[in-house]
Order: structure tokens, then C-alpha cells, then sequence
């Protein structure tokens, strides 16, 4: 990582039993070393790994029963893998990365040092709307999707999205930099307006906002002009 | 792998730098540990691999740089897996296996002792011809193609069309059993059956054939009644 240029990143995700990263367990892990410069996957993995009991709560999601994560035939090595590239990348990539960051940790018990990025935070130049979930962002980036929740599938999808989008690097790294809290306080009848925030990426009354009844979202302040919204700005 | 049932397999898959295994090089190396039992991807893995020269002849077919093989930043461990994999599974498997066999070996400098199994030879019961390539092949399947010539994405066509196909692991099996040769001596004008033939994977003056001035192909001796041929078997 030169100055503040990402290049080498390590997009990853999780299959788990259930959503809760205290309660549930990880059923498979997934990763892709990308190089940005490059524009290109260097090297990926994905492993099933064993969970504790002998049913996956949700294989009606993912697909992944637990007699095949518990007596599969794997090899050891590739969780290892995965654990060295959180060590080299300049930054994790995952779309809704809080989840897989709670998950990863929790499965290696450490905290790693480079930052996390979060792709469904980002202001994807071809999206619909802000915060499309990976799928919905892979057909707006003409990315034929084969398949989902799989672990190393779901990695691949937001590398193709990457590797399409031509200011990729520049977002990626703009997604390190500090963010403000925009607030729009909307009149009642302003269906219209709600509807633009709305796609936008506002809530109405965010918990974790500073300010009460107000429409809010966090934001990159380079990124306010466009929103065509009279806001109110606040330091988080 | 119980009695003559095939359950771990190695799907693999290497790209290159061209079609010549003692001139050309390995360029990466994809790997699916696959349960035919659980129907189910276990782990997977691909990696650039250094090449000697600065330039790929075939960038243009599978779009990796020498850049990117010679100058990204990769893990090691990863080659080292499809070693072991070669050593576990109970047959390797590949689309026109014997190019893949050919440059694995020479890149790992050894022969394994597990069986390889080219899925180019099946009989796929959803193709609509003989020796279908790998695209046409997933097609056929309802397999939705993202991208071809990366050697996990290979792997991974291969492995979503053993996925949908209910018969798989009695075709991989029974691939392992020999085969004869089946000869058809075709009249000048007999165009429709020459067709037939052809979709049937017979060729006509095949060198390495015994017979000559014939169409031929090796097939199982079950399959022959299928044909409706009137075809002569030599053993090869």
C-alpha cells in the first residue's frame, strides 16, 4: 500500500449457521487476493469448516449441511491461508462487512490490523439505489449471477463488480476517510423528497444518529452536493 | 473411495502460456475438492503461478499478465494444497483432461497414482452432442457461464454441471472402466448417418484407430446399442 492507494486487498466472506456472531458458528469461509493495479485475482480460497452441531440451521440459504461441513474430507491449510492474507492485504473488502468482521474474528479470536471496507456502504456509480444487496449490485454491473451464499461465489461477485468499475481503487480508498452524519429533516407531504432520500441511502430516526427525527445516513462530505438534499451536517 | 464408487474428486483445471506442455508454462492452477457423496464443494483454490518470460503469449485468451503472475504479491501454501489434493481424491477430473494431466505433471515433476478422468469423453446425458467443450457443456446444463479460461472458474463449470447431473458419479465410475473401439464403415452417400455419427463422437481415419478407412471412437461397451450403429468393436 503506497501513501494512501489500496492495491492489494482481501475481499472476504462467511457462510454461517445463523446471524447472530456470538450464538451461531462459521460454516465456510471464503477469500480472494485481488490486486487493484493489476485488476486481477491472484489467488482464492474457500474451506468448509466443521461447526458444533450436526444440523445447519440454515441450509435452506446457503446449502451447506453439516454432515458435509462435520465428515467432508478436507485438507488442512487454507483457514491458515486466509489468516495470512488478513495479515498482508492493505484492507478486508465484504459487502455488509460488519457481519463477516464479527464472524472472522470471533472464529480466529484476534483482532487484525488493517481496515475494513464495506462495499455495501459504498456509492456505486452504476447501483439502482445505495445499498443494493450483492446481487441486485452484480446485475447493475452486467455480472451473470450463478449462484449466492456461498462463501468463496459471494467473494467473486464483488470482485467482478470490481474489476468493471473503472474508479474501483478510488472508492475503495475513499471509503477509509472520515465520514460526517447527513440530516434531512423532511415535511410530511414530501413524498417525493422521502422517496430521493430514500434511495439515497437515508433513514428515518437511525438510532445511532446524533439527531432525533430526522432522516440521516453517514456520508462522505465530498459526497453531499450530489444528493440534491438540503442537509445538516454532524461529526459522529 | 469404497469398492469401484468414486467419492472425493479433484476437479482441476491449469491455464497456460499455450498448448505445448514441454514449451509452454503453467500460468495458474485451480482445484475443487469436491464430495460426490455430499454433492457438495468442500474447498477450492486457484493461484498464479510465476512464469519465465515477461510477456503471456495467450493474455488475450485467458487475460492474465505476466504482471500479475511474475509481480503480485501471492501466498504461498496454495500449490502445496493441490498436491495434496492429487494425493487424497479418488480421481482427478478435468475437461480434456490429458492437457491438464500433461502440464500438472510436468509442473509438480511427478505422476500421480490416482485415476484421471476426462469429462470431454462422457456420454453427459443433457449435452446435445458428443465431446461438447466446457461452455457449451454448462449450457446445456442451465449452468449460467460468468467467464471462462480462469482456472478456478473451470473448475467450478465443471463442478455446478457434476452438481445437476444425477447420474455424475456412475458416468465418472464408469469412465474408469475400459473401453473398446467402435468402427463404422459409412456408404459415400449415407449423409444422414454420417451426421449421426459425428454427434455420436466418431471421426473418421482417427491415426490412432487400428482399423482404417472407417469412422471410429472408443466407447464403453454398454453404450454401443445406444448408438443405432452397426458398428464392428476392436479392442484397443
Amino acid at each position: 500500500m503506497s501513501g494512501s492507494t489500496l492495491d492489494l486487498i482481501c475481499v472476504v466472506d462467511t457462510e454461517t449457521t445463523g446471524l447472530n456472531p456470538t450464538t451461531h458458528e462459521v460454516i465456510e469461509l471464503g477469500c480472494i487476493l485481488f490486486s487493484l493495479s493489476h485488476n486481477c485475482v491472484l489467488q482464492q480460497v474457500s474451506t468448509l469448516v466443521p461447526i458444533s452441531g450436526d444440523v445447519n440451521p440454515v441450509e435452506h440459504i446457503n446449502g451447506i449441511s453439516a454432515g458435509a461441513a462435520n465428515g467432508g474430507q478436507v485438507l488442512s491449510g487454507l483457514v491458515q491461508f486466509i489468516d495470512g492474507a488478513l495479515h498482508v492485504a492493505d484492507a478486508a473488502i465484504a459487502h455488509n462487512a460488519p457481519f463477516d468482521k464479527a464472524f472472522i474474528e470471533r472464529y480466529f479470536g484476534r483482532h487484525y490490523q488493517l481496515p475494513w471496507i464495506d462495499t455495501l456502504a459504498i456509492n456505486w456509480p452504476r447501483a439502482t439505489r445505495q445499498g443494493c444487496n450483492l446481487t441486485e449490485l452484480a446485475l447493475a454491473y452486467g455480472v451473470p449471477v450463478w449462484q449466492n451464499h456461498r462463501a468463496l461465489t459471494d467473494c467473486q461477485l464483488l470482485a467482478h463488480i470490481i474489476q468493471r468499475e473503472p474508479m474501483a481503487a478510488q472508492l475503495l480508498t475513499k471509503e477509509l476517510e472520515p465520514k460526517v452524519w447527513a440530516t434531512w429533516a423532511s415535511t410530511r407531504d414530501d413524498k417525493e423528497g422521502q422517496q430521493r432520500a430514500r434511495l439515497a441511502g437515508f433513514r428515518w430516526s437511525r438510532p445511532e444518529c446524533p439527531a432525533k427525527g430526522v432522516w440521516s445516513r453517514l456520508i462522505h462530505p465530498d459526497d453531499i452536493p450530489a444528493l440534491g438534499l438540503e442537509v445538516v451536517v454532524m461529526r459522529p
